[in-house]
C-alpha cells in the first residue's frame, strides 16, 4: 500500500484495503511496514501511539471484526514507557491483539552516497523472538531487519512455525540486490512460508521503499509477487506442500545437533496467547 | 571439470587444468567434489584411497609443487578406519595437507520422481567444521550439501573466516532451484566469499551435476560463474571489499547475542595448522 504524510488518510487508505482483500477471499491480511507513517526518524514521534489505545490499532481492530479476518497491522511507531518501538500487531478476528512484535534488529546501514538510516537513533529494540499461532498454525512475526539474521527464523522454525509475517520496507539499493535472495533462502532453508509486505513505492518520499511484496515457499519459489505500486496480491497457503518438502528434502532432520545448535537465551516458552 | 569413469584420466585432466589455471594466473585452485570418481554409492568403495597415501592425492600434491600453487583437491573417496568419508584436501604449495574436511552433512535427499540420493548408505559423516588458513586469510572447508546449514557458515564467519572453498555437485533439480540462491544468500549473511565448484554436466552419468561452479561475494553478488562444461575459471578476490561492506551493513555486529547464539559444541578452537 501506498503510504503518505496523512496518518488518518494512511489508516482509511489501509481499511478500504482490507475490505477489498476480504472481499478477494483473504483469511489473514498483512500490511506494510510503518502503515500509518512515513519511513523517516524525524517523524515517529509525531505519528506514534499505544497499542492499547492508538487511533491506528483501534481502526485495525474495528476492520477485524466487520470483516471478521485477521490482520497484521503491518507496523506502526508504538510509544511504550517513554521509548519508541517499531512494533506489529496481530490481530484476531474478534479485535483483540493476539500478539504483538517489537522489531528485535534496528536498521543502522551505512551505504556511502546510496543508502543511510539509523533507526537506533530514535527507536528501542524488541527483546524477544515471537511466534503465536492462528486456528492452531504456528506463525513468527518479525519485522524488516530481522530478516537478515538467520538465527532468529532458525528459532522460528525449530519451534514449529510454519509461516513468518514480515512487514518491512527494504530500499532501492537492499531492495534490488537482495530483497528477493533472502527471503527465497530463508524460507528454504527453513521449509516454511514467508509473507513480506512492503510499502508501494513513492518516490517522494525521504526513504523510497522498494516494493515487491512477495510470499515465499519451503521450496525456495516465489509464491505471488507486487510490483513497485499499491495493489492487492492474494495467495492461497498449502501447509501440505510443506509437509512433503520436508519428507523428501528433510533439513531440519539433518541439522547436525551434536555439532553446533542455535540456541535462544530467552528460554523455551515462545508461544504468547 | 569433466568427469568420468576412469580415475586416472580424471586426475591427468586435473593436472592439466591445474597447468593451465596456474598459467592464468591462479594461486589458490579449486577441484570439483568426487573429482576422480563417479558420484555414485557403487562407485566409492573402488575409488578410494587413503589421503596419505593415494594415487589421486599424491598426483594433486606433486601438481601443488611443481606449479607452486594451492590447490583444493575437491572432493575424493577417503577410505580411513574401515569407513569411507567424503574428504576434501587443502594443499598447500609445498605439497603438504593444510587441512582435510570430511563432509560433515550427508546427502539424503529423495524427491519423488527425480532424484533420489543417499549417501549415509555408504559414506560416514565429518565430525568437525573445518577452518584454516592461506597467509593469514582464514578459510574454511565445506563440501555441497554443508551448504544447506545456516549454523555451518555463522559458525565459520564468526570465527573470522573470509573464503569458503566449497566443492560441490548440486543436480538438476536441486540445481535450478537452489544453487544460486544458496550461495548468493549464505555469503551475504556471513559477509564472505564463496567459491563453489561443480563437476560439468554429463548426461551420461547416473547422477547429472548441474555444473554452474561460481563464486560469490559478501554483497551477495555473483563474482564468475561457470556454464555447464569442463571450463577454467579465474578471479580476483579483493578482501578490502570486505571490510567496506562489513562496515557499511555490519550484520555480524548487529547479531542480537543477547537473544540468541550459535554454538559450536567442539570447543572454540578451530583452527587446524
Amino acid at each position: 500500500m501506498a503510504v503518505g504524510d496523512n496518518k488518518i488518510e494512511n489508516v482509511r487508505n489501509a481499511e478500504e484495503m482490507i475490505k477489498n482483500a476480504k472481499s478477494e477471499g483473504a483469511q489473514l491480511v498483512v500490511l506494510p511496514e510503518m502503515f500509518c507513517c512515513p519511513y523517516d526518524n524525524s517523524k515517529f514521534y509525531e505519528y506514534s501511539e499505544s497499542v492499547d489505545n492508538g487511533y491506528a490499532i483501534n481502526s485495525i481492530k474495528e476492520c477485524a471484526v466487520k470483516y471478521s479476518v485477521y490482520i497484521s497491522a503491518g507496523s506502526i511507531p508504538e510509544r511504550a514507557d517513554n521509548k519508541l518501538y517499531n512494533t506489529q500487531c496481530l490481530i484476531a478476528d474478534d479485535g483483540t491483539i493476539k500478539a504483538a512484535h517489537r522489531k528485535t534488529h534496528l536498521f543502522d546501514i551505512d551505504v556511502k552516497g546510496k543508502i543511510t538510516f539509523k533507526e537506533s537513533d530514535v527507536l528501542s529494540p524488541g527483546e524477544q523472538i515471537t511466534i503465536t499461532d492462528i486456528k492452531g498454525i504456528k506463525l513468527g512475526l518479525a519485522i524488516c531487519y530481522d530478516i537478515r539474521f538467520p538465527e532468529y527464523f532458525r528459532i522460528l522454525a525449530i519451534n514449529g512455525v510454519k509461516l513468518v509475517i514480515l512487514p518491512a520496507a527494504f530500499n532501492m539499493t537492499t531492495g534490488p540486490a537482495h530483497w528477493e535472495t533472502v527471503l527465497r533462502c530463508r524460507a528454504l532453508d527453513n521449509q516454511l512460508f514467508i509473507a513480506a509486505v512492503s510499502p508501494a513505492r513513492n518516490y517522494n518520499a525521504s526513504y523510497v521503499a522498494y516494493g515487491h511484496s512477495m510470499v515465499t515457499g519451503p521450496w525456495g519459489d516465489i509464491k505471488i509477487q507486487a510490483g513497485e505500486n499499491q495493489c492487492i496480491k492474494t495467495v492461497e497457503i498449502d501447509f501440505s506442500e510443506r509437509e512433503v518438502i520436508t519428507e523428501q528434502l528433510p533439513l531440519l532432520k539433518h541439522l547436525r545437533k551434536d555439532l553446533y545448535e542455535t540456541v535462544y537465551k530467552k528460554g523455551v516458552d515462545l508461544l504468547i496467547d
